[in-house]
């Protein structure tokens, strides 16, 4: 009898682990982050979660818009899949009062596909510096706004805002919001229905005090999304996420410790990264399976 | 009358300021740290700070070495500069116990090059992650336990231990310790004579309540290193630091919380950048002196 062994990608190493069966009981939180296999319409991206047993699908919003927000409803409902998120409403950094406008309006369309894609949770990148401008504290004043303005919003329509924490390499250009003490600082202004937060573990792995953070964070932890810090980084720092495993984040600290939060929702695999890109589909759903399996859900 | 218009680098665009003479009272506090012109040995760096006026210059080890300590600081004394720092010392994350003897022994040897040289601070960069391992809750107590062993030793000497809080973008591979906040929570364990913080714009300018932290430094700040933070960020990370005014920090508003912290001492200007490298030194220290006057040294 001869054993096909996997190769994990984009490493090209043998798996360390058998690739798990669908039904297995420790894929029962692991969603797929479209932009994982950001090259796979909707249609692929289900079928490719069904295929590999999952029960979840974190969602983005242009793939979406390809078939529409009706008919993605009824394909993921028929897929009985659960939207652990919809990526992305936010960049309210503008100081623009147009600019501003046209962001306001934005988020609410995100909401309302949210509250039709059946999403608990729009995820919110807070965006950068606008272009030409320096004044930092005055971009993230107006992510506080932004929030405030649409948090009635979205609890109208059952969808709760999760503010992202992004890693400082983001700061200037993509995400003011730097820690998850600061996403808090923010969030704690409002109702855990209207707002919470997103954390991701490329964004949070180095921040001092991450566990108490997370323990304060609680209940308003509405998506754990992972994906691993690697280095040298890439080119790209748009494009510089690792499949988890092949850097630097300890995922059973930070898991057990998002655990010991009281978080019980899935876990999404979120990779930004070409290589990953540009691998078979269903190779990455496969390694990121065995990745997850592990080294994430023995600490759930 | 025909005006010759000086053009920065490497940005290639027209001077927006005079770049100021020797003898400009506003170049009092400003420092070439040697990794700026890092092409240049210790001799053309002195020079070249001469040349533009410059009253103080911050040391490597390594261009130093290649002189002696007893003949760069007759250089450095002849020159009639003050050594505003050496770097440095530092990487303490070992977990290996053969390699943390090195570490401090490198690091004591360091302490005394300082006290020869005349250097009040020695900059100390934190270390990374070791080799295949995760535990960055591990590498940074370790940091601390280092710098306990160290600090005795240092003031004995009349040398200052400067911890490097570096952005999170090195948090894998150079420097665990990652915020102000965090460097100030090692450095209060110990006397400010002995051990205090380096505050640089790159690894410091997105820190939420950046404003707080230096208050609470005081006079813990040992030195003041400016360079920018540009995008997109240079494919090498190690080397992605821009020309002050290059890039998206605010150095006014900076400047300012640091000058009410109470700093006095000098403004060093060190940029690691491979375009920088490769443009002439004295093109390079005039740009840096003319975005000095413009940028910063009103603030102080």
């Amino acid at each position: 009898m001869s054993v096909e062994v996997a190769i994990d990608v984009p490493a090209g190493s043998p798996a360390r682990v058998a690739t798990p069966a669908p039904g297995d009981p420790r894929l029962a939180r692991l969603s797929l982050n479209q932009r994982t296999t950001a090259n796979a319409s909707l249609r692929e991206a289900i079928d490719g979660a069904l295929a590999a047993g999952l029960n979840s699908i974190g969602l983005w919003r242009e793939p979406v818009a390809e078939v529409g927000t009706t008919v993605a409803r009824e394909w993921v409902e028929s897929a009985g899949l659960r939207v652990s998120s919809l990526c992305r409403g936010g960049f309210f950094t503008a100081s623009d009062p147009a600019d501003r406008v046209a962001a306001l309006d934005m988020n609410r369309a995100a909401i309302d596909e949210a509250a039709v894609l059946g999403a608990r949770t729009l995820v919110l990148v807070p965006g950068g510096l606008p272009p030409g401008e320096k004044d930092l504290v005055g971009a993230r004043s107006r992510v506080v706004d932004a929030v405030a303005e649409l948090a009635p919003y979205a609890l109208e329509r059952n969808v709760t805002l999760g503010i992202e924490p992004m890693n400082p390499i983001y700061a200037a250009d993509r995400g003011v919001v730097s820690t998850l003490a600061q996403a808090l600082d923010i969030a704690e202004q409002f109702s855990p229905a209207a707002v919470g937060v997103i954390v991701d573990t490329f964004h949070l792995w180095w921040e001092p005090g991450i566990e108490a953070q997370l323990l304060r964070a609680g209940e308003r932890i509405l998506s754990y999304q992972i994906c691993d810090w690697i280095t040298p980084l890439p080119a790209d720092a748009l494009l510089a996420r690792g499949m988890i495993g092949d850097g630097h984040i300890d995922f059973g600290a930070f898991t057990r410790a998002v655990a010991a939060a009281g978080y019980r929702g899935d876990v999404e695999v979120e990779i930004f990264n070409a290589e990953i890109w540009a691998a078979p589909p269903e190779e990455v759903v496969a390694t990121m399976a065995r990745r997850y399996v592990e080294l994430v859900e023995p600490y759930l």
